[in-house]
């Protein structure tokens, strides 16, 4: 099952997609247990909007050993975990805003999970029950900012701007995370092309670790980390990340507007 | 003024802390613009909460010169920042949860700016413009997570733990932050005793530095870093934060529960 959430007559709904841009709507904002309105929208006369509004964000770093080897790091023996503000969060079509400050910003594709339920103490055997789906994202990152920050270990500035969290198109609810193609294109030519069977972390793994520390939300996002072939983006790219049964998250790339003084 | 949260009947609330113990309850739960409900609660007969619940948290690292010095590092040139996740936050009165495995967990107290209004590109001198107002926080850390996570450049679950961050008694919204004497106490005995007019990045810089990557939101909160005098907790210790101007956030330290498996 494919949950969307788009905007239709100035309201945000959560909805099922169908074939031919058929969307069942649902009532309400549960996603545990969805309840058809009995309408139906088209998603041509829709807009699409981010899965989740303003979540908690969870990203890993260097969870893809292809990935830690270009950027000259050794593979953690932890999840590298930090917290993306929820302001960063952006949906399918929106813009990544580049800063004007922005020297090297890169792209990250990642499979996203999104947690369906409360967890706590979840062993990883367990540890995809607490799932409602996945979907696309893309953690765009300032390389100069994170740099800097890492020195003196921490992340926030350098993954936190403001739209740098590109998320969608759909919450797929159905399926395997063990074994997905992630591929990100710029401009339509291929950067990255990974598959989730080479993260070093697992899914099961992410939740169980998480899980010992924190409690959990439905409706927390958890980026996985990305897969070798990172690289810049230019205000007039578009960047896609795709993967294997989730669809395409698509978003172009504008200037930064300057700040009035 | 001094804003309490408070559960009363059952209900959650917001009032205004008086005199010997009248709190006069608040109409809805904006923070901007309190209406007074015309009813008022003792403090006595109601159970304080956290001021804001769930909020974003964002902290800060090495803000103090002399803590920097206590722990062997030399000062920042930029704001250290890291998130702590909604779920570490308790309230006054509360406990904190000494993990089973846990081995070296620290206090820290801290002085709390709360955001009144969405802030982007704010400069220093309007920044105290976008703060609702100030309470007291204790940024609990696990010095053996934190130090192993640093490594790889990035800070969350050392700091992540549910029930990391104390906040409160009140939001105390008539306070100037530049000069507040800020003392945590273990057992009754004083072990941090600083000054907010020795922090290294100033409330406005801190505001204006963070608006700058990112939208703050109402309710966000920024714990601005510790003093001194951090040292270990131990289950069945009793540790209170008191700022000048705000009042005593105490809390005790309690065991976890095993797992069942």
């Amino acid at each position: 099952m494919k949950i969307i959430r788009y905007l239709a007559d100035g309201r945000a709904y959560y909805g099922i997609a169908g074939n031919e841009g058929r969307i069942e709507r649902l009532l309400g904002t549960s996603l545990r247990d969805p309840q058809p309105s009995g309408h139906v929208d088209n998603l041509h006369s829709v807009r699409v909007l981010t899965p989740i509004e303003r979540p908690r964000v969870f990203g890993l770093g260097y969870n893809y050993r292809a990935h830690s080897q270009e950027v000259g790091k050794t593979s953690p023996t932890i999840p590298v975990l930090f917290m993306k503000p929820s302001t960063t969060v952006i949906g399918p079509g929106d813009s990544i805003v580049y800063p004007l400050e922005g020297q090297n910003i890169h792209f990250e594709g990642e499979l996203t999970v999104v947690i369906g339920k409360e967890a706590r103490h979840v062993a990883e055997a367990d540890a995809l029950g607490y799932v409602l789906g996945y979907t696309c994202g893309n953690d765009v990152s300032d390389r100069v900012l994170q740099r800097r920050e890492s020195e003196f270990g921490c992340l926030l500035v350098g993954k936190g701007y403001d739209t740098f969290a590109p998320i969608g198109p759909v919450i797929e609810t159905a399926l395997d995370p063990s074994s997905l193609s992630i591929v990100t294109r710029v401009n339509g030519e291929v950067r990255q092309n990974g598959n989730t069977a080479d993260l070093v972390f697992s899914v099961p793994q992410i939740i169980a670790y998480l899980s010992k520390y924190m409690t959990l939300l439905p409706g927390d996002l958890i980026m996985t980390g990305t897969p070798a072939g990172v690289g810049p983006i230019e205000v007039g790219d578009t960047i896609e990340v795709e993967i294997e049964g989730i669809g395409i998250l698509r978003n172009d790339v504008v200037s930064a507007v300057p700040v009035q003084s």
